[in-house]
């Protein structure tokens, strides 16, 4: 017997069963949705997908994803550009931006991980490497996510730009708000007490 | 400021977050992901979702999706096409599919819900009224989900199809396989009591 489902139905289906965290049921639930759905237009998405990379840039200065040469961000003049926030990702400058810091950033895409084939030349180093040697960065937050590689970029980082810049800072590792303490992990509890601030 | 995102991908994000479970933090990953990755463009899912509607129509039997105008199993002769399974949606067909269960089917395409506007005329129940009419079928299985409109909707085609059809039979309720009767829900419980088989 001949597949149930026709061909341009399982190609969707397919398709979204390649992206992260969606499964195969979700597949079909999201495919099904759009082919039934009055609100949502599969053609709406198609479009938006088909123009999605079309004049993405990095800003040249923070890498950042961007339109122009230079991201809104790094032409703002009322921000602390002689402060980097060093981010993984486009996504972590988002979430910073929402907390309200007022410096700069740099994207390095990505993480040191051998295993996945992320060297040094596979981030964008060179360029923040180009920054701080300019004299004109005080101080540089590391900001990688709390894990293996994310260690041990902060210490690749530290060991070759201290150097360069006065002062290099790591995010500080603790309780995170609102968590409750009989549920936190050892290692989280750990380092809020070796963290701990007088009041 | 202007916004921080491109707006080539905050239309991506946008357009994501309108599927259904999918929210701003997943449309964002989701985006960034087909963005970056090597391994899946978005040029491809976007070509998938242009083609999804091209060509899909309703079996005129069992108003299953299908690109001919009789499915792959209403076509199929070695199964009993004087059983019909009726159920909800085109992926509740897929389900049964792959429980191995060989009748015909009967696709309503929704269930009755006044709140939502879904009314008799809503479902594809014309069609199946004029199915049971021919006299050829001996039983109907009613598979609607054992919710609130599930069970109306069963109930609505019990009263209008009894006179047409020598048996029309519901999904037996009780404990799901490999459940734990510990965590099991009263009303579950109750059902699987009261429809306990001797052995």
């Amino acid at each position: 017997m001949q597949p149930l489902l026709p061909p341009q139905i399982r190609v969707v289906i397919d398709e979204f069963t390649k992206l992260p965290g969606i499964g195969h049921k979700t597949a079909e639930r999201l495919t099904f949705y759009l082919l039934r759905s009055s609100k949502t237009d599969p053609m709406s998405l198609s479009r938006a997908l088909q123009e999605l990379k079309e004049g993405i840039t990095y800003c040249e200065a923070c890498q950042m994803v961007s339109v122009d040469v230079q991201c809104p961000i790094c032409r703002d003049q009322s921000r602390d550009h002689a402060l980097i926030l060093v981010a993984e990702e486009p996504l972590d400058v988002v979430a910073f931006e929402k907390s309200g810091y007022k410096g700069a950033y740099h994207v390095l895409h990505g993480v040191l991980s051998p295993i996945d084939g992320m060297g040094p030349e596979q981030l964008k180093l060179k360029e923040l490497m180009a920054r701080c040697k300019t004299g004109a960065i005080t101080e540089l937050i590391i900001a990688t996510d709390p894990d293996v590689e994310g260690e041990a970029t902060a210490t690749y980082l530290h060991r070759e730009l201290a150097k360069f810049v006065p002062k290099i800072t790591r995010l500080a590792h603790g309780l995170p708000s609102g968590a409750e303490i009989e549920f936190a992990d050892q290692v989280t509890l750990r380092e809020a007490v070796a963290g701990r601030r007088e009041l």
